[in-house]
């Protein structure tokens, strides 16, 4: 084994400070009998020397890396960027640090990832599945270590593990609502795969809003695809090509429904006095486009500090009986704007009140009330 | 060593299967004298018992982890977002994965992360540093151990690693300079941090610019902020408190151009009439608000793609003569729309010409003519 012989060990450290083995190990994992001297001449020499603890030894000792894996679809979209962030800031009040994997919307990669994250050790793990993430038996060695698993946004249905999401059927269901109140009689969907929750959950919400006010269901009115930028495009040229047109759209994304007001503007179909265009997930651009579009917020906040809430729970329990199906609902919030003939936009003022909402019960009622 | 019993290993794999130890870790580790069909028992049985190798060991063995790790200030950025999707592409052409860390701009934090991923044995390492990092000595632990760092964007100006990135003060220079040519005589600069070097040489290129066009270079007309949405809009409260106003402002970031573009709007100053603003990163947002803003393309996907060649080749390489300060430059392109009195937004089809342009020679020269 001469190829170890580059690594350093606490021998070294050790012999270079002529103490005991056991001393430094000691001083290193800031042992109470230690002082605090010596904990100091330790740690300086381990850091000059390279030293780098044995990450398998050391998490079976204390159990503890102290760091959270967190598996996103696509760091570049808002949902998942802002949700990172917060999750982040939130782990280090609690002393432990994120790292951060994008799936790609690949499942081939998501089992990759989870391998590698598997590997480094982490003592608790976040995930937001892949498009077509249904089979979710990578994520068992997890459980094997009783390493604590939250789900959330994309979640699965008969796993055994947390979950938190939002409330897509609601949030489905308040979209199309809102179109139907704003005067709309014939209202596309433009969902996403219906191998992911979310959009079966919205697509049911939707479904339910029409019937309730006695408009029917028609199938061509329902358009699928892979919630991209180019995709939602070609969607649009299918929906437009479709007489006569619809007059509102629940778009299932935001990426979507800016597209599809692009191509409306494109084309010289008004919005909203034409086509009415609702979407998914309150991200900062619908706010900024002109006109600015409807959506539906999701409280990432709220979200992500559930889910770090969560990880501490399971990673304090820490063991099997965790592993149960549990499901947690963060509620959701229409945001009226002009794309769907709600009010213009009141360019807000950042200092004085550009905090992120938190949904509470309170500010909810408040919310509707000032409506 | 009881809590370790716990832990399965490669002997527990030999005894369920009746192999040798050796046998099964070369068919853990895909030897070739191991048939196919056993080396599949094995991996069966792997996954089966909760088999994790032992990182250092297999690392040191064979030198790789096959995972590089990434520390940005901030995932929810635009340009840090899109260069690690980017980056974890292009990597997984060569069979690498990536994990991602961001340090939110505090040095505490991207100290925290570089102990974190050289304890995840990283086979490499690409960090864009934080405003604040003039002192890159928590980086060092890396190169006694020949592990290749690239750093991006926000670089060290002094410390023996390999840089690459954009041409910030050509980007200062033709942000500035275009506001001239669109008639501006009084132009404010909004900068970053100087710990930073990208507005340090951003700050040197609007100087250099009013100096070339012989308009003087005023104190008073130049701000530092740190660049996020509520120190944009105080600036903007203190550069509008200034009378006369400017007739132009250059910002070295697409927050700042975007809030301040919002601040004009809310203050009824009309944009670009009474005052152009350019941006700087080329974030979508600016293509999508009304005015238009323009902005300057960093080429994130030609910067991402050469961050990945080089950590290739160092991985190659791996010496510690890789360790000098080497700097590679990424062209800049300025963004001509309406908040500088540009053309204004042709919508893009994003399915037939909306990829990201990649700035080489022969496409820079073209929009050069187009022009």
């Amino acid at each position: 084994m001469s190829s170890l012989r580059s690594e350093k060990t606490i021998v070294d450290i050790a012999e270079e400070l002529e103490l005991s083995v056991s001393t430094v190990s000691r001083a290193l994992n800031d042992h109470p009998n230690i002082s605090a001297k010596t904990k100091e001449r330790v740690k300086k020499m381990a850091r000059k020397l390279g030293y780098r603890p044995n990450a398998m030894a050391a998490g079976l000792r204390n159990n503890k890396s102290k760091t959270i894996g967190l598996i996103v679809p696509r760091i570049s979209m808002f949902f998942p960027a802002t949700i990172s962030t917060i999750i982040q800031n939130k782990l280090q009040e609690f002393g432990y640090n994120l790292i951060i994997c994008q799936s790609n919307d690949s499942l081939e990669q998501e089992i990759e990832l989870a391998n590698t994250l598997y590997s480094a050790r982490v003592d608790g793990l976040a995930v937001s599945a892949t498009l077509y993430t249904t089979d979710f038996s990578h994520f068992d060695i997890f459980k094997q270590q009783n390493t604590p698993i939250v789900f959330f946004d994309r979640t699965p249905k008969d796993y055994n593990v947390k979950v938190i999401k939002g409330d897509d059927f609601l949030g489905g269901y308040k979209a199309t609502e809102h179109l139907v109140e704003k005067g709309c009689k014939d209202i596309v969907h433009i969902s996403g795969p219906l191998t992911c929750n979310l959009y079966t959950e919205r697509l049911a919400g939707y479904k339910e809003a029409l019937q309730r006010h006695k408009l029917p269901y028609k199938k061509h009115r329902v358009f699928f695809h892979e919630l991209t930028r180019e995709n939602a495009w070609q969607t649009a040229e299918k929906i437009f090509a479709q007489k006569p047109y619809p007059d509102g759209i629940f778009a299932t994304n935001d990426t979507t429904a800016i597209t599809i007001l692009e191509y409306c503007r494109k084309h010289g179909i008004k919005v909203p006095e034409e086509c009415k265009i609702v979407g998914y997930s309150n991200d900062p651009r619908t706010e900024i486009i002109t006109p600015s579009i409807t959506s539906v917020d999701q409280f990432p906040a709220t979200m992500g500090e559930r889910i770090v809430a969560a990880l501490m729970d399971l990673i304090q329990a820490r063991h099997p009986a965790a592993y149960r199906h549990s499901q947690e609902i963060v509620p959701i919030q229409l945001v009226e704007r002009e794309s769907s003939g709600g009010t213009g936009w009141e360019i807000p003022d950042p200092v004085s009140n550009g905090k992120t909402a938190v949904a509470t019960g309170a500010t909810a009622k408040a919310v509707k009330k000032k409506k």
